[in-house]
């Protein structure tokens, strides 16, 4: 029985380490899941979001390239007013789960890995679901003019049926 | 020292659920860095590259917008050739290290959350670097013709000074 006493100060070595590592993995696996591709960039002020989103501006449209990129980070229950684009949208989804609905169709669930293609001048409102928040990635041409904001959208369509 | 020794099974309980753990959170993440938000998709097979590169096409160009949106990612060491877009690219890093190089300018190395607007009929090449992959969403407007593929990017060009 002396012997197998003789490995207790080694077993709790063991033991230690283990878990000292098991630290060390967690801290780095919560590490990453927080590590977004792009920063959140700033609170967007205006009144054209209901709840509370933010904006990276990543690309300003110029005469270099027409199109502006940005990506946009909306929390849970956060959404558009409805509007349109005058050359259309493209939504890139990579992070979380959010919703768009154009004018007249069902709204759809838009995940992580999802893209949309939004024709121009059509009504829409986008933004994250409920209970998750949503990350997307815009690019908007600038060549036909600015987004025109509409109404705003009411509980019943954030709400509405997918 | 006979309750001590009655410890023993308990510790080695212990080691094992610790040991357990690390291997689970080890996997998860793993599992997380591969975890790309766009799938790779479909390997290259035309000579525009030099190496191995798989594109997974986002978007197409048609009349509800012209810009495509592809995820690329290149294998390290793999480049394009020197091209040109007629109306320009813009370029997103989601992950890795890569180079970007326009003609007549140093090669710049581009990471994970950087971004390049690369002008209009400017010949330049990307790729991945020497030892890490890149992946890269290409935004390309489509609007004034198609991409004009130049000569082969040089090993001496391609290990240039940044």
């Amino acid at each position: 029985m002396k012997k197998l006493v003789e490995y207790i100060p080694l077993a709790f070595v063991f033991m230690f380490m283990a878990c000292d590592n098991k630290a060390k993995t967690e801290n780095a696996a919560t590490a990453e899941s927080d590590n977004m591709i792009f920063a959140k960039g700033e609170k967007i002020t205006n009144d054209n979001f209901t709840g509370t989103a933010w904006l990276n501006s990543l690309v300003q449209a110029d005469s270099i390239n027409q199109n502006a990129v940005g990506s946009v980070t909306f929390e849970p229950g956060t959404r558009t007013k409805w509007h349109a684009h005058p050359a259309g949208q493209i939504i890139l989804a990579l992070d979380g789960v959010g919703y768009y609905q154009e004018k007249g169709s069902p709204k759809i669930i838009v995940k992580k890995g999802d893209v949309v293609k939004c024709p121009a001048n059509i009504p829409h409102w986008h933004g994250a679901s409920e209970d998750t928040k949503f990350v997307q990635i815009a690019i908007t041409g600038r060549e036909k003019g600015e987004t025109a904001w509409l109404e705003t959208v009411t509980d019943e369509e954030y709400h509405g049926k997918p």
